[in-house]
């Protein structure tokens, strides 16, 4: 039996593109002589398609898709993930499915278990999960039929479920499990992606085919990878990350085993490809092609303007260099060298007569007042504005350039930097900025030293540095990924060695700057816990504040 | 038997300020010889406490207070709702809980079996549902202990759940039902809530003692309304809403009946009071006490600001008047009017020269460009930058004026008109505002008529209307509401008999604006789907587009 992966960049809501893409996949697959194609979870419709699936139309037109591919298969079976009303009038309306196709007929629907509710996830919103396991019968196979999570119930130490659905089926035999997955990307979920496959094949001890789904969904990326394991518990092979991919398999090959085929997984550089893949996607999924940012002279806005030439091309990338009476010359200098060393186009506009000019306007109102954030609020909105002005005018897209240390903390004006259509290193610390910096300067320099080398600052008044009102990066860093990452209380991270009065701070800190996240832009999610969707807090909650 | 509700407003993770409103309330019931008090829902932390319920160290503060409680209950017995861990390994780490204390001890911990998972709902988040029904005993009598959700499968035509806790315990008779609820209002909350109750009354024909807490927490409002109901289904006592509340009732009494108490439920009347409750307790909680916002002479700045004035008094209110060259003089006459009614202080800033500076600054660029949503948008920008200078010097908090019909179709600017602290109309239709200035204008004219009167206009250009670029709000309003409130799909509002092109055009704006709302601030949640954290949508969807 050959068995064909469809790794695809799906669009959520897009019924015909996403049709049409497994259509030329099914092509491909008959090509190769496949017997079976398979593609991911809630492939007709988009994951996460989140709360569409509460209108009937929605889910009506996903069946459609469906139809449609049934239709595709007397020729090759196809497996295909979509939503599916409950019949039962009590419980969720929806079930999250797997459709196997093959005669033209729907052959078997199976639901999922496991439904994830959790960070990201909102699964168990809209879905009931499936308490009944059935194999498929195919041609002389049976296949253990699974959707993302209903694996993922094995290989934890503090399991989420009471039960793992295989165990009901394992019984009967299957020849191998087939899992439809839509699992998001971190730079720490591939390795354990092939742990919880490893884990099921060697309690199982059959193969498994695990398809993954490409692409970004604004802040959610999902970088492929997907798996084929022998029963060994060997990778017989797996897909590359970050790009579409359809390949065919021979089942007995892979029974066979004797072939190990994994790709590196290096931290910085999967959060590069992961980064410069969640702009590409956010740019091409909106139908823009031009990027625009601010360039400071500092390290965020500097790396933020690779990330961007290197998704976009240097030629659709503006950096805006905006200094005004407290901007230091190197930092102009340092900005035009890094537009210089892109090839992006750039331009200088001094902020100077504006501040003047809100300076005068409200002089009336703050005279005898003593200048304080409000001033350095002003500069980072009149920024802010000159940004859209040309995004409005020019259809480019804000890059908003804050990183993950200085988003926890507040480290930033609503309305002024923390602007932007997309926050592309707001899942990155700023310790992790460094590293980021080193790696893509590895070939060549491209972010200027001097940038990389200089002290923080926001240069918002006279010799301003971060390190006035913030600990060290070092120190910082460690404290927030214990508390944001972790979940640790503030005596769990004393603990461990950091100054108590750094801690508390910190940490007090963090939970006051809920009201800027809130209107914060989305941040492309690399990490295990990123601000946005993924995590949700109140505004006004008096934790450790 | 003398029970006491104390429907109370506690504040998330306020451990100490919350449980010094219970002591207070014990002693209150002390006094009234009370022999048992009960408080609502996640009591100890507040509701919804959100992911501080992934921390440890959250739980056990939450615990430590439950510890106090109960050396408290020696001379009256206390229930209260808490977070417990979840003892087994298996399954999500939390119950949600109450605990019944008594004699100094835990006589019974009960779990709730019915978790919400929709709209502001998380709670398969974090919880697991409990399994295991048993009465509490407690004197001469059997109670059965309910958590919210826990009586809400009955009565509805297509039930979320599988099963209904109380029929698990019902054969072994219990006195009366005691429910703790943290049951968040919207305009026909109230009166759904008293049918639910009824329902349940009805089936089990015994009484409830149903305790709500109130409050709000930013953008969720809780109006309070606990409920005593006789086992006829005869409402013995309805608590005011949006107030605390701490009554004692004699069950004895209650089981005779022969008492109705409810209150009036209007609409118009009960937005109202959810708003200025909403806007107070956002200031109170966060500890501002002063508002500010943009004044244009149109009804949404001028009901935002009635509404202020009634929350926070109208010398804590601050109006800026912000005319453009595009700005009639009789906007300025309605706004200024409108303040001198209320009573609140207002400041003439003209922006024409930083509209002015700003296009000199963007010249040597946008020259030979067409005047279009761009500078449209910088006037919108730079009132919002002079309010905010405003808020950042003098501590004063913005308030957003956009109504629910801008919000969903994205007639606003972000980083513009779009800023502010909290959205105080934006779960109202620009219809329903209508309604509510008709309402406050009721006794005598507080809002000018003429700002009722005359035809919407963002004023950002020549002549400009609301109806050039949107349909009628009377035509708008109904088409959005079934796409929002009843998620009908195109199909169904076109057989309502609403033009094709119009429904088409309206439901395309809605869903292109999620990039809008993302970042948009908290808004006052009134209706039964609210924009925010109770609708959650891909920002680049394709579904309408």
């Amino acid at each position: 039996m050959r068995i064909t992966l469809a790794q695809l960049n799906f669009r959520i809501g897009d019924f015909e593109g996403n049709l049409s893409l497994m259509q030329d996949a099914i092509k491909k697959a008959l090509d190769e002589k496949s017997d079976l194609i398979c593609f991911s979870e809630l492939a007709t419709c988009g994951y996460p398609p989140r709360d569409f699936l509460e209108f009937k139309d929605f889910i009506k037109r996903s069946m459609d898709v469906v139809q449609i591919l049934c239709d595709l298969s007397e020729k090759i079976a196809i497996v295909v993930g979509a939503p599916t009303m409950n019949p039962l009038l009590e419980g969720k309306d929806l079930h999250n499915s797997a459709f196997f196709l093959a005669e033209g007929k729907i052959q078997h629907i199976t639901h999922k278990a496991l439904l994830p509710n959790y960070d990201i996830f909102d699964e168990y919103r809209y879905f009931e999960p499936s308490t009944e396991f059935k194999l498929v019968h195919f041609k002389d196979k049976k296949i253990a039929l699974t959707i993302c999570e209903d694996i993922w119930n094995l290989g934890n130490n503090n399991p989420m479920y009471k039960i793992c659905p295989l165990d009901y089926v394992i019984d009967q035999k299957p020849d191998f499990i087939l899992n439809l997955s839509a699992s998001p990307f971190n730079f720490n979920q591939a390795e354990e992606r092939l742990h919880v496959i490893k884990s099921n094949v060697l309690q199982y001890k059959i193969p498994m085919f695990y398809v993954n789904n490409f692409g970004a969904q604004t802040d959610v990326l999902f970088d492929g990878g997907s798996v084929v394991m022998d029963p060994n518990g060997v990778c017989f092979d797996e897909m590359p990350y970050f790009e579409s991919c359809i390949r065919t398999y021979d089942l007995d090959e892979v029974l066979k085993g004797g072939r190990s085929s994994e790709q590196a997984k290096v931290k910085v550089d999967l959060i590069y490809r992961a980064l410069v893949m969640g702009i590409k996607e956010y740019f091409s999924k909106l139908g823009f092609t031009k990027a625009i940012l601010g360039l400071s002279g500092g390290i965020d806005s500097a790396l933020t303007a690779v990330l961007a030439a290197d998704a976009l091309g240097p030629e659709n990338v503006m950096g805006l260099l905006m200094p005004s009476g407290f901007s230091s010359q190197g930092s102009i200098d340092d900005a035009t060298e890094l537009a210089k060393n892109l090839g992006i186009s750039y331009e200088i506009i001094p902020i100077e007569s504006t501040f003047e000019t809100y300076k005068n306007t409200l002089k009336p109102w703050f005279d005898g007042t003593k200048e304080d954030v409000t001033e350095e609020n002003i500069q980072a909105r009149i920024r802010g504005m000159i940004l859209m002005a040309f995004s409005n005018k020019f259809k480019y897209i804000l890059l908003n350039t804050t990183n993950k240390s200085e988003m926890a903390v507040g480290y930033g004006t609503l309305y002024g930097d923390l602007c932007g259509g997309l926050a592309v290193l707001a899942d990155v610390y700023k310790t992790e900025v460094y590293q980021l910096a080193e790696y893509v300067n590895r070939g060549k320099i491209r972010i200027p030293l001097n940038s990389i080398q200089k002290p923080p600052s926001a240069e918002l008044r006279p010799g301003q540095k971060d390190s006035d009102s913030l600990p060290d990066y070092s120190i910082l860093d460690p404290i927030l990924y214990n508390y944001i990452e972790n979940k640790k209380g503030p005596d769990e991270i004393i603990e461990m060695g950091f100054e108590k009065a750094i801690v508390l701070k910190s940490l007090k800190l963090v939970n006051q700057s809920e009201f800027k996240r809130y209107q914060a832009p989305p941040v492309l999610r690399v990490s295990s816990k990123a601000f946005g969707q993924g995590r949700r807090l109140p505004i006004e909650g008096k934790y450790l504040c």
